[in-house]
């Protein structure tokens, strides 16, 4: 008798966490499959409980999970899906988190600090992740954290395409709201067609001793519409106030673009005061109905993540979702 | 010129989660130490910041966390701050946990499941953690899950000593109030001096058939005051429906204990409810006022964390602390 | 020059270790496959050589050893035969043991003991399983000793169906031979149609001191038919005793079932001489002619195994076969 | 008998690998010890054997290598010193770097690049690395690319002191060559006692079309001293062309100041050509004679070094020294 | 909606470290594909850079290097490039290095040294590297150094091949040019045809006191055609010491033959200097012109490794090309 | 409150494996310690259990195993040792083997075949070895499976000594029983003051055609003392058939000496038989009384094995003790 042989298949899998099974959905529906039901729950002191209701075995496992509030919750739900889907036999594991949560502590600020960002990869890894699929990282150095794959998404370009379809023929200047960012404000401009770039910084002026410290904008940005971005919005004070120092400065008027929209307390209420013509976002995280606002344009992330989870799939490649890893 | 030499030092720390900083203060005054002075919080989205105060280098480190509701919070602050103790070149770093979350998910009781009590072990294992100390688990096993030392300390001989000094003469009959505890139930009846044992089941009368599903008692209650044990009470469905069996069976009275007090909603208003002498129980889990009632009695576990503390720093062993790890 | 491409083929292959060849015999008639070849000896110093002789490059691999006595030479084999397969490129790994070795070794029982069933797990993951498949565990929680798929098969509903096929008329009372099995035991009278349970277990008599410890029994066996249960026999000690207690509890008879039939020294001796009308084993373990006995019956693993390997192979689902697994 | 006991002693042993062995004596003589004597050579085909002549057993070894050019041979040399003192047992091993190589590639430009800075940093750990130092690390995330304590030294306040005494009355702006350095031209600024930024970038006048690409300062540098910074000069072609940019929009004078000194071809001669007043540099790598001119300062890193190996050693604290690990 | 699925393709890849890409060029001619094309080069300070110009999502990657001088920059590439191959997705890596790197030194010789070989193997695994395949180890063990699969090829077969092509009808005997080489003599012996062996070696003249070391045969060579035979021939001090040795004790004619020619000088003008009749080697590593000599014969290994790589691809098995691993 | 702090003890710790505890307590007399009391024993079923009556936490733990025949049983025991060593918190684990087991499965000699030195060496790794210390490996390469530090012992220089006490006036040739031990002959020769060597092969008379294969002598023995060496003897064929072939080929006398004497059956009888002058072991492996002999010698390990552990525990440094580790 000769052993058993025969072609292997593969299929793919979605699964969702319960962050914002909407987004999930979405990608599920652009790729033409069914998120994976499954039971999932809380225990009465919190602890969460995952069991899928089909097999996976083999299978080529996505599993989306939105890193919002009550982001341990969701961090802590998501480990333990990749942990049962090991256990279970699936064939490889991607996670696909939009927002990487805790990209922000990616280095020691200080002394006998986490670097919690590196943590968060690694804690994936050892529950059983082969691979990353994130968003607009708030550094790129965060894909050197993880032992393996990252497809490292690129919405600024969702982003991008909607300013210039919008305000292709304004004098636009392209402006970082502090300094850790002017070097995303440059590739803004480029991708804006050749803008000139300014930022904001907190500064004492060293001419006028005593003086408290002021926000300042280094930069051209007089009569010009200045499209101020970042990768992320969470309570919106350094935006809004780098908006305030723009129009102070003599901006014709400011667009807010950014690609994470963390909108915790009290962003909402500083976006709507602040006096800026409209803010850009992606869903990347949920926007619920209460933190809208009228100037609020949300773009779907989802047909770019069904694009790569489809690329990643069939081994294929598409360059230009990717930054870094066609 | 000959190398630099000299003694080594060694010093032990304490350092301490948000859920529950006075178990952790009760703790050091027993150590003569103070606990580590630490900036923790959450950023706006939820995100868990810590940072120590004082330098940790080459220290014999000790990070309690009581993994109470929101235990996830708990769960990733306690790895983020054993990240941080790694970074900052701690020498040992022993994680307190008194009560191991998720230890009820030690096993799959079905397919596709994750075992989330192995998934913590190596979580805490990546993050840093050189060794676990931890009160009477669910299981025994859980031991086995750790890649490294698990002191594995005995509260339930402080219960023990209570219920013996309390109600010595009575006729006790201790009962395990389902089928997986009665092993549990026989360790209690040694302890308290060679009594009966006894468990309440969930069984269909197999002389009544079409009958439904009951809980009954099997072993000796009639007449006798039943100690009812369990490791935990969460919702405290379980461990009150079975004293209402056991009172209906004939018992003249019912003491419950239990080692981990999570009193989710609703077992406080069924532990009033439910007719039972006293409840025991002790606070390796926080147990705030509006939780408490009369009839209960909380033991504290911080001298026997104290001493196990002491033990470990300075090599000791003292065995009647642990089970299974002098 | 295009790169060269092609569709994978997957084939699978059995191994068999030497303590128990006709166990993968038999599981590979179900399969219709032969046992790869191989050249497996000890040196004359007890050194274990094995080497396979066809080749293994790419295939999908099942190595199976029963862990009887000399259970440390047969389980050192199975290491060896993994590494080979690795460094062979294989591409994935089964380790197929239907007797977990070590089992009992679970936990901690006293201080600085080891926890040999996780060591067992890890050694075979250093040597390069993938996954492991086993059968009826000692406790479900070995399933997370292991960093990785564990198919746990349930021979418990085989031995079940016997039972109910032989005495599904009796009045059968399930009975665990001590606490630790109560549990085990309620499982048991759920798949026996809604049973009544009993337990034995070692007890001074609170009402009559300084008498010594003896084995009593606690729930309804009078005039029953008594199923007495257990995972393993190994020396038969404990079981022959609880059944001589049920007959001296006035049972009317006495059946006895258990997966693994590890009939060391004297348990062949002890079955024969105890009043038992049937004793139910597998053939997990091999039993050879003069360990039997009139009364005893032993139902072959071999099917059970064989439909498990062959779903794990293509990757399906029959969640009948698995506890905890599919 | 009683167990043989004592009092552990700990010694300081530091290694030099032979790319700058003179940055290494300057250290010992600073912490008043030898540096370890050692065979170390290339065999003819290039491959590097090192033997120390001193037993290293049970020491605190600090291993220091200068990542200069050819830097690959001083990678693996520094790699394999680690796995002789990991196998003639070495207590623990710092791997002292003091300009971390392969640090520019620390994240994917572009698809299918590596992160050659993990690489590093992983080959090191693999090695028998325990932990890290190294001086103004390119992007402050690399911290996180090993898995332990990185000592993260801080020279830029040494540069920063060199300017503050010789220009302090000056009216600086401080300047960052490109848009990726702003952030640490704040910083600096910050330290010279809250000074103005600007930077300079490459761009298109968006109000010329058809243009070709230009350079442009954006911030105030008219008639101001241009502190011009960066963490490396490599071939020196951006910062020189930046300082051409400074002069050319009227800046009164331009220094240069940066911690690592690279100057690989024609760093030197462009340098020399730039008409800049001074050229600020530390000995992180070694600045031979003929790389050497007027004009050029270069500050001394081995009292810095000397000081952190001595903390290290010590388990003491001594913020100032560290960026983010005290 | 079902899960997406569909049949999985396997495609070979091949790549080239810059050392000697005539090797893999030839490689791939004989496999009928295209090394990928790709950047790679150093920067101005020696640090290398790799990007390949293809997908290589899911490919069976190959990664050619030929360890010659500079060695260390040709580790070191490799490293990187299965680092970026890792992190962009490749199924399986495979090393393949014709002559194993520090193999040398793969033990220690005296106190105080690295395994240098076993470093590399570990190296290679930490950078993401799922095989390794080589040529003619220095010593068999090495291949016990990389915890994985690793396809040992015989190029001792083509030089025994050409050997008996060209001296089938001479009296020979097979001679190791030093003790350590005696069983890989006997190895040849057997391939020859059952010849007598010899060796040379170091000793003083027992019999006269106080006389210098000198060379000695062991072994009868006296009118015989001597194959000196070794595995690598470095700076060729050793055997052409040996052939003069063999000479001057009679031996009609002289031929060496070795698997690695890596001809550090002045092996050539030792070689040319020596008075045999040929050279035999292989291009495991390249072999310039300014290298060559009359009396030089060069076999190319390309078609050795373009069958074992063949076979590594499709899973198949030739016994003949390997060592111990078919 | 300050931080608790102290100077950390150390202390020494002996354990044995119960296959030959004589050489344990010689060890620990020299040391003037205690082996470490223990329950150790076999279940029924041959499952080994082991546990410390005393606490080892922070010890330095030598663990004692003598890998004799059952080699399974000693060699799994001594890895379940060092388990419950690691879990009961001992500080350091030194494993103690004077006998490598499975030293001869070094390499593959074919394919599918396993390296088992190399996985013995992982599977302690696993368990929880931080360093080997072991005596005369079969080849010194085996030092590098392990993944830290070996502390290698050399017994040939007490075999060598007793041979110069004996017959240093004798004219020596020194005879490897193969052409894999010829290097160890030369080594042999250097330290008995520069003796000739010789050895035995196995080989076709290439003059002789369609003759058989036999034993021939390759060097000087005739009217001389033969001194036959290997680093074990396990069942005595080769080595016996040589000091034939030596005494045919006019040897004076012969004298056989090894370090390990593994004298399976029939060693005994065959070098009883055969007429040599003496037979000179180590005892790093237990010779029982049956197994001794006339003419037999054995020295012992311990005074070595224990001065080593002395100066592994006091990190002092003894380079004669050791080959390659100091």
């Amino acid at each position: 008798m000769a052993p058993k042989s025969g072609t292997p298949k593969k299929n793919l899998m979605l699964f969702s966490g319960r962050a914002y099974p909407q987004l999930a959905e979405e990608v599920a529906s652009h790729l033409g499959v069914s998120v994976t039901p499954q039971d999932a729950y809380a225990y009465a002191n919190g602890e969460i409980f995952v069991r899928f209701k089909e097999s996976v075995r083999g299978t080529d496992a996505f599993v989306i999970q939105s890193h919002t509030n009550p982001i341990n919750d969701w961090l802590v739900e998501q480990l333990i899906m990749v942990d049962a889907l090991k256990r279970a036999s699936a064939k490889r594991i991607t996670v696909v988190m939009p927002f990487y949560p805790y990209a922000r502590q990616d280095k020691k600020h200080g002394g006998r600090e986490p670097i919690s960002a590196r943590l968060v990869a690694d804690l994936f890894k050892t529950a059983g992740a082969d691979r990353i699929m994130t968003v607009d990282l708030h550094t790129g150095q965060i894909q050197g954290f993880f032992d393996g794959p990252v497809d490292h998404l690129f919405a600024q370009t969702l982003l991008a395409e909607h300013i210039m379809a919008t305000y292709q023929d304004a004098e636009i200047t392209v402006v970082s709201p502090d300094t850790g960012r002017v070097r995303l404000a440059e590739k803004w401009a480029e991708q804006l067609g050749g803008r000139p770039i300014a930022f904001v910084h907190k500064t004492r002026d060293p001419n006028k001793p005593n003086q408290a410290v002021a926000k300042r904008v280094v930069g051209e940005v007089k009569g010009r519409l200045c499209v101020l971005i970042d990768d992320m919005i969470d309570t919106g004070g350094t935006i809004t106030k780098a908006a305030d120092v723009l129009m102070a400065a003599g901006a014709s008027d400011v667009v807010i673009a950014a690609t994470h929209g963390v909108l915790s307390e009290p962003a909402t209420k500083r976006l709507v005061e602040c006096d800026v013509r409209e803010v850009v976002l992606t869903n990347t995280l949920p926007i619920p109905e209460e933190k809208r606002f009228p100037g609020l344009t949300v773009l779907s992330i989802a047909p770019l993540l069904a694009r790569a989870i489809q690329e990643v799939f069939e081994d294929g490649s598409v360059t230009s979702l990717f930054d870094g890893n066609t």
